[in-house]
C-alpha cells in the first residue's frame, strides 16, 4: 500500500545523508497520504545503505503499524503530534545537522540575520524551552511535539516550517517529505551563516522591512520569485 | 540567438554549484553581448539540476525579454543597473555563498588581511549601507544595484570586483562571466580567511606598500605573473 | 590465521579513510579473537592506500608478533593495555581526528551538551591527566594506556568508550573494529557540535535526566531504538 | 630533459588541489635535481587542469630558463633562495592553504599544542617578520626567500620544514617534492587543530618532553615509528 508514498519517504530519507545532514543512523523522514491520513515513516535504527522502499512502516494516526515488518521510527509520537495539530504540513524530517543541532545545545533561537534565512523562515528560528524531568520520564516523544507545538504558537507552521527542540535537534517540516527536507537543508546552511555572523559581532537581526520583502518575494499571493504555477 | 553566450553562461551557473558556492537555487549569473548590448541571465528560481542553456533568457538593457520561455531571475534589475553604470563588465554572479554572506549579515567590509586578498581585490570587499524602508518597498532589486554603485564610488570595477550588500550577500563581476564566477570564487576563500584572520586577532589590514606590490603582479600595465597574452 | 578478522580489522582501518577521520598515515584499528584471545593490528606507517589485509600483524597479548612481516603499530602497547584492562572490548581505533584531538590539545573533557551525544556517551568523553616526563621517557605507549585507565575509572568502557589522551587525540573503542570505527565517527561528530555549542555561549551540559533518557533508549535492558535483535 | 624529475614534480603540484590546498592557481612545488643541480618547476598562473608535465619549466640555480615554453612561477627567486641555503632540500611548496594562511595573516607561530604537530615539526611553525617597504619593491620574492632564512634560524629545514611568511602564507619543503606536499597537507591539518585549540582556549604549548619524544618517534636515529628502511 501507499507504494508512490513510500519512494517519495525513500529517497526522502536517503537526501538527507547526500546533502550531508545525517550520518549513521542520525534522522528520520516521514510523509503523510492526504487521501487516507495514514503515515509512512523510516524504521528505527535501520541503516541507510540497506534499507529499501518496502521496508518503511506504515503507520495510523494513533501510531499503530498498519503495514511493515519493521517498528516505526522511535521518534514517531513527535512526529504524529505535529502531523495532528498541523493539517497544512504533509512531511517531517528530524535530523542532528550540526550547525542547528549546536544552536539547540546552546538553547539559543536562529535569529533571521539576512535575506537568506528570510527567504526560507519569517523571522527567527525558534528553541523551544527544555523538557521538565516529569515530561522525560512520561511520553518523552509525544511530550517533544507537544514543546514545539508550544513554542511555534500562533505562527503558520509552512512559514516557520523549522523548531529547534533544546538540547536535542532540529525538527523541520512542509507541505510534503521533499519539501520537508529542503526546509532542512535550507535550515542547517542558515544555521552556519548565524554561526559566522554572530562570530563576527552581529548582534541585531535583520530589518522587518527587509525580513517581510523577502519572504514575501517567495511567499504567498504577491510572490514574484520563480515561475508561474501551472494550474 | 546568442547561442554561444547562453552556453557560457548555462557553464557559469553550473560552476556556481561544482564551487559550492550555491545550493538549491540560491544564486545566479549572467553575462553581456558586446555586440548587441543584451544580457542572457538565468531563470527565476530554475532549478541547476534540470536548466538547459536554452532555458537562459535575453533581455536588453532595460529588462524586456527579448528571447526566452520564462521570466528572468528577480535579481535581473540589479545585474541591469551595473551594467549600465560599469561598462568594463561583462559578466555578473550573485551567490549566497557562506562566508561572504556571513560578513554581509556582519554588515562589515572584508579587510585586505593578506596577499591572497591582494591578488583579486586592490583593498577591502566594501559591504554597502543597509537599504531604507522605502529603497526596500519601492523598486527592491533596482535600489540593490543602486547601493553598490554607491558604495564602489569611484573605485575601478574590475580592480574591486565584488560588493557585499548589507544583510544580503555577495555580487561578484568581471570581464565576462566566467572571469565573474572566478572573482566570486576567489571572494569567498578571501572572506573565509579573514574570518579566521579576525579570530586570531588580526585587526590590521595589510601594510598598503605589500598590496600595492601584489595586485600590481597581476593586474595592470607592469604584470608579471602569468604568461605573456597573444596578440 | 585469523584471514575474517583480518578483513574485518583492513576494512576498519580503511573506514577511517573513507570517513574523513585519517589523513596520511595518522591512525590505526586493531581487533581481538575471541577465541584465542590474539590481536590483529595495522601495521606500523604503512600507507591505507597500498596496505593489504595480508599486511595485518597478529601479535598476542604481550606484544610479540605472532604473524606477520611488518612491525606492528608502534601504539599497540597502548591497544594492548585497554584489552588487558577491559575484557568487554574487541576492537580499539586510534585517531587525530581534528575537533576530538583540538579538545585533547586543550585538556579539556567534552562535555554531554545534547542528546546526540547521549545517544553514544554516557556524560562527558574525559580527558586524561598528562603524563609525567618520566611517564613519557619509560614505556611511553603503555603509560598512554595507563593513563586512559585511570582516567576512565570505574566507569563501564562501553557506555564510555572514548578516551581523549591530553595533548594527543583520541582512543575509541567498542564490541568489535566496526563498533570500534562507528563510536570514534560519532565522537568526531559531537567533539565538533560541542566545539560550537561553546562557542556559541553554552557552559551547562545537559539535564542528568535527558542524559539517562536517551543513553537508556539505546543501550541496556530497556533499550527501545532500533529493531528487535535476533536470537 | 630530466623527464622523470617532471612527472614527480607535476603530480606533486596536481596534489596540491587534490589535498584541498589549492584553488585556480594559488600554489606551485618545485624539485631539485641532485646530479645537475637544475630545479624544475611550475609555470607561472597555467591552470592545472590543463598542465601537462612537459608544460613544467627548468631553471638554473640563478633562475635562468634552460628549458621550456613557458615563464617560471613568479615565486621561483624564493624556491631558488631556499635551494641554495639548504643544501638538504630537494623539494619545495608553496600554497595559499586556508588555515595556514590565516596564521600567517594574523601573522602568529602555529604553537606545538600536541603530539600530531610533534610528529612533523620540531616546534612550532615560526612566521616570518613583515618585509620593508624597500623589501618589498626591491627583489620581492628573493627576499620572501631571505626573511624565511633568517627567521628559521639555526633550526634543521628538515626537523623544521615549513614557514609561515607574514602576511601571505605558508612554504613547506623536504627532501623531495612529494615529500614536501606531504609536509604541506600536515602542516595545514595542524593549522587547522591549533585554531580550534586556541579558540579552546588553550594558550600552553606541549611540554617540551612529549614533543621531543614525538618528534625523535619519528625522525633520527632512534626512531622506531613505522618500517625498517631497505638498504
Amino acid at each position: 500500500m501507499l507504494d508512490t508514498l513510500k519512494i517519495t519517504v525513500y529517497r526522502a530519507n536517503l537526501d538527507l545523508v547526500n546533502e550531508g545532514l545525517v550520518i549513521q543512523t542520525w534522522g528520520n523522514v516521514s510523509g503523510r497520504d492526504n487521501e487516507t491520513g495514514l503515515i509512512v515513516i523510516k524504521p528505527s535504527g535501520l541503516s541507510y545503505k540497506s534499507m529499501k522502499p518496502d521496508d518503511l512502516v506504515v503507520i495510523d494516526m494513533e501510531g499503530n503499524v498498519v503495514e511493515g515488518k519493521y517498528r516505526p521510527s522511535t521518534d514517531a509520537p513527535t512526529h504524529l503530534m505535529l502531523y495532528r495539530e498541523f493539517a497544512s504540513i504533509g512531511g517531517i524530517v528530524h535530523t542532528h545537522s550540526t550547525y542547528a543541532t549546536s544552536w539547540a545545545q546552546a538553547g539559543r533561537d536562529i535569529p533571521a540575520f539576512g535575506t537568506t534565512h528570510a527567504d526560507h523562515f519569517y523571522g527567527m528560528v525558534p528553541c523551544t524551552r527544555k523538557l521538565t524531568e516529569y515530561e522525560v520520564h512520561k511520553e518523552y516523544e509525544s511530550n517533544t511535539g507537544k514543546v514545539i507545538i508550544e513554542r511555534l504558537g500562533i505562527f503558520d507552521p509552512l512559514a516557520v516550517p523549522s523548531v529547534l527542540v533544546n538540547s536535542h535537534g532540529p525538527f523541520s517540516w512542509g507541505i510534503d517529505a521533499e519539501d520537508a527536507v529542503n526546509n532542512a537543508v535550507a535550515l542547517e546552511e542558515i544555521a552556519r551563516m548565524a554561526f559566522y555572523t554572530v562570530l563576527l559581532g552581529q548582534r541585531e537581526p535583520v530589518d522587518k522591512y527587509l525580513l517581510d520583502k523577502h519572504f514575501s518575494r517567495k511567499h504567498g499571493k504577491d510572490a514574484y520569485y520563480g515561475q508561474k504555477k501551472e494550474k
